[in-house]
């Protein structure tokens, strides 16, 4: 299997759905520029295709492994890490007062969609790190961060987010985690964490755990939770990496696919000689958990877009390898390549379009993310509303365009040896995990749609229907223009019930307006013939059959909670 | 996780989407009387539950081994294998002629129902065994019926069907099997075939090789084709397994799921030994196979309803169990179990609609099977317009709902250990194998929907008009109907863009119409109330938020080729 990082796409999308030419055109983003721009997306094409593609199944067949002295990664794998460290890989988007290079978030965001597509286990530990980097900007005192960001901002050492606990899932409020004054300014961690993605590995030489816990006397649920910063090994006089810091790894998953991201149990003070240091305000750990998952939630469902692509690249290359049957109603009889009969088709042009969508959705958040930056108005609020529409209708995409990816394969996808089943099985963590994509359609109808009186939210509304055209999409963004103000208004119940196929229509609303914009860009644009004709194909594809699906989502959006709760918990067993 | 048989919802779709009651007022099915269905499904339901359930992980953990002696099932397979036999589960739907209970085919169908969900790989062994057992009643010589039915009857020994070899998947007429007349009446048989379900294993003496091959001078493709016997054991004059017959187990697949199913390569006449025998007349194999594959077809499709209601119950069981959070706008701080939250209770609403629906799909055409053994007029016609859709959108809905089995699991639903993954594993392997979907859409819109000059698609619309109540069920079979009648005018690129849409649509519609009905019942009847409740519910949920969905479709259906042809195979890779 041959990777191809999608590089075209992505310099189309960072240039219309982004902007990143106007972000340039800011100080802060001066460095961004068009010679910049390709030659940072070429280079990690280059790279990821390279170096990381071609151990992307080595880290499914071979995984990372858990030992006595800590988990170990495939053969290659710390190499590979090393040389993306080296590379400055993980400094683009890093403020440069930080260690960084300054460049735009969405910049970064293209990166790590390359390097995600060639190899999304591998990809998951810097996509971790950058949480880490962003609590410390916003929360860490300039100690901290002088100790710890440039070696962060490198990815020398790696980041992890410890929330979860045994009871502690997507209910943080009840984690137990304890941490207790040592007197001297750091604070004593004791405590089990679990779904630690790269809690621990052997391809950097610290790895710096953010985690949430409790101090005496703080108040139960949210409120009473406070975030530390506990190294795996602390620091010396000079900084660097000493003396191990009583965490220990007691176990990793046994899961159903992404092998090559250890997911950890961590103990935190076995011996009760763990330190920590706190980040930020104590009881302030939720708001500072916050600034760690907006950034890892469009992170993830930036890794909807990158499994989407690698499905996609093996799909179409089976298709057009794979011999099979003549074409139905045409003359010859001679058999051809599957590509060529019509469903096949169609479930190509879907996973192209889908691919482009979830890329083009996560981009123009990642966009905010850097307008926000820059302090335009409104940019920050708008990244807050489309941050659950990317982490979960990008996830979804994830995992659809990979089943249509096994289905393109036929018999030959369900063999493990062919690729295509890994991409399935990695898919399906990412709805899942930073916030199920339930809590996302929660956080969507409760927290994001009310912002600002529902202002935030017609403000997105009027920007899709000041530039749609097609009627269908139009439909579609009426709709939920309609349902989103209707469902501020409704009870808790009814307003949860909808919120999932809501979120969904109101995903499919945001991609179809940015791929009907792309396709008649790209119906007039110089460039490479073959991209723009697919760019064109694929986003009439996206407006004409994908919007329309999700107008079918009306009855759903719009249904009380009543039914689900007209028969009770024990009458689901009957 | 403990394993409880559906036994209610069958009975309820035996009596009111079958009709069971009717096929046993006929002399053919008298033995179908309101006592033997309830204990057939009772006994059934007691025997998966206490022998078949209980090896679930085994089957995917451990697995079918290759060893040079041949397949080893997992430790408990054999025994389990052979109580089934014992107890007679085999040979409900067998003849009386052929040495089985003959009984409905879809008592039948609802006592495999049951097996597979307690147990899936294992259930496929007789799945494959039924399609021996048609193709020898329906074409097989006087001699070999008596040599073979009342063995493949019982279950005694298992059967397959051969019919993939590497360059032949969907394109079974580019097979290349070789059989040659060995001068007595016999075949010598030579050749690969590949993707052979449970094409060995230690849990049966003997096993039947259903064989796809190719005669001396045949034309070319499917014409060319005949239909050939090959047990591995040759049977000696008093018809016991002798000899070995040349059937080399050559490797088996290492498969994403459905680990308790050997996917057996196997090389027929590796010495020039391998003895065949043909089944029917020469070159009539195409014919033979279909017989062999309709019911196979409909035995997939029921695979779809058995994986959705185990990943159903298993995800109702855990989402009673697990506690997190407070219930959102609710008075009490309490955490709740997650079935308690509205999101949470819409995905299992969800999984507990769609697993009726699919269930009561296949039955429905099941029911047909023994309609037309009845020979009522016009069932083989309807059940053949059936097929398609009963294991496209049946294995859709077990893929589906298998997937949101995982989500509600949460991130414990990516842990092997705790089953839910092996359920989506084990269903993504049923939209492919036995003619992929893609395949089962163009046989609908190619052959199905042309029969009798469209009166056979006409008669099912006009019995589903009649008696369907809600408007956007009906507006729905109003959109089939019409999108139904203009593919038939439609051009073959065209017909074959839109058949996956319009499969899905009609299959939805069959089943708004099967489901609206037994809601409507479900709230009049008399019996376990928490039974009914659920069933009213999941028929309403069904009607209002999944039938709007396939709505959504109606753009799909109607596209034409065009925007897919817009483009060639090369643009795909830019």
């Amino acid at each position: 299997m041959t990777f191809t990082p999608p590089t075209a796409d992505q310099r189309f999308i960072l240039d219309h759905v982004v902007g990143i030419g106007r972000l340039a055109e800011s100080e802060r983003f001066a460095a961004a520029s068009d010679d910049v721009v390709d030659a940072v997306l070429q280079g990690a094409g280059d790279f990821a295709a390279g170096e990381w593609a071609p151990l992307l199944r080595a880290g499914d067949t071979v995984g990372a492994r858990w030992t006595p002295d800590g988990v170990v990664m495939p053969e290659g794998f710390g190499k590979a890490y090393r040389d993306y460290v080296e590379g400055g890989w993980g400094t683009i988007g890093v403020p440069e007062s930080a260690g960084g290079q300054g460049l735009p978030f969405a910049l970064q965001t293209a990166v790590l969609d390359t390097l995600g597509a060639a190899n999304m286990g591998l990809a998951l530990a810097p996509t971790l790190t950058v949480g880490a980097i962003e609590a410390l900007i916003h929360h860490g005192s300039p100690e901290q961060q002088a100790l710890y960001l440039p070696h962060l901002a490198t990815g020398e050492w790696t980041g992890t987010m410890n929330l979860t606990e045994p009871q502690a899932g997507s209910d943080v409020g009840a984690l137990r985690t304890r941490a207790t004054p040592r007197g001297d300014g750091t604070w004593s961690i004791k405590g089990t964490k679990i779904f630690i993605s790269f809690g621990d590995h052997d391809m950097a030489p610290n790895i710096v755990h953010l985690v949430l816990a409790r101090t005496p006397d703080a108040p139960p649920g949210t409120k009473g939770i406070s975030l530390f910063l506990v190294p795996k090994y602390r620091l010396d006089a000079e900084g660097n990496p000493g003396e191990a810091n009583d965490v220990r790894v007691v176990s990793i998953e046994h899961k159903m696919g992404l092998h090559a991201s250890p997911t950890c149990v961590l103990s935190f003070g076995d011996h009760d000689d763990c330190v920590g240091e706190l980040i930020g305000e104590e009881l302030g750990g939720i708001r500072a958990m916050f600034t760690m998952m907006n950034n890892a939630r469009l992170n993830v469902g930036l890794q909807g877009a990158q499994v989407a692509e690698a499905a996609t690249q093996a799909a179409v290359a089976y298709a057009r390898d794979r011999i099979q049957s003549p074409r139905a109603g045409a003359p010859s009889r001679e058999s051809v390549a599957i590509i060529e009969h019509p469903d096949v088709r169609r479930m190509l042009m879907r996973m192209k379009a889908q691919t482009q969508a979830a890329r083009a959705l996560v981009y123009f958040a990642a966009g905010h993310v850097d307008r926000a930056t820059l302090g335009e108005p409104g940019a920050q609020a708008r990244l807050d509303l489309l941050t659950p529409l990317a982490k979960a209708h990008g996830t979804d995409i994830g995992c659809e365009v990979s089943s249509i990816g096994v289905q393109v394969h036929g018999g030959m996808g369900y063999i493990e040896e062919t690729g295509a089943a890994q991409f399935f099985r990695d898919a399906r963590i990412t709805p899942i995990y930073e916030g199920t994509n339930g809590i996302q359609a929660a956080d969507l109808v409760g927290r994001k749609l009310a912002m600002d009186n529902g202002g935030v939210f017609a403000a997105l509304i009027a920007d899709m229907r000041a530039e749609a055209k097609d009627t269908g999409l139009v439909a579609l963004i009426d709709a939920c223009d309609e349902i989103g103000r209707s469902l501020l208004t409704r009870d808790t119940d009814d307003r949860l019930a909808a919120s999932y196929p809501f979120l969904t229509m109101l995903s499919t609303a945001v991609c179809g307006w940015l791929m009907e914009r792309q396709g008649r860009i790209a119906a007039t644009s110089e460039g490479d013939p073959a991209f723009l004709a697919m760019k064109a194909a694929a986003a009439r594809f996206y407006v004409e059959q994908i919007v329309p699906e999700a107008m079918g989502l009306k009855a759903a959006a719009t249904a009380k909670a009543e039914l689900l709760y007209s028969v009770g918990p024990e009458m689901f067993a009957a």
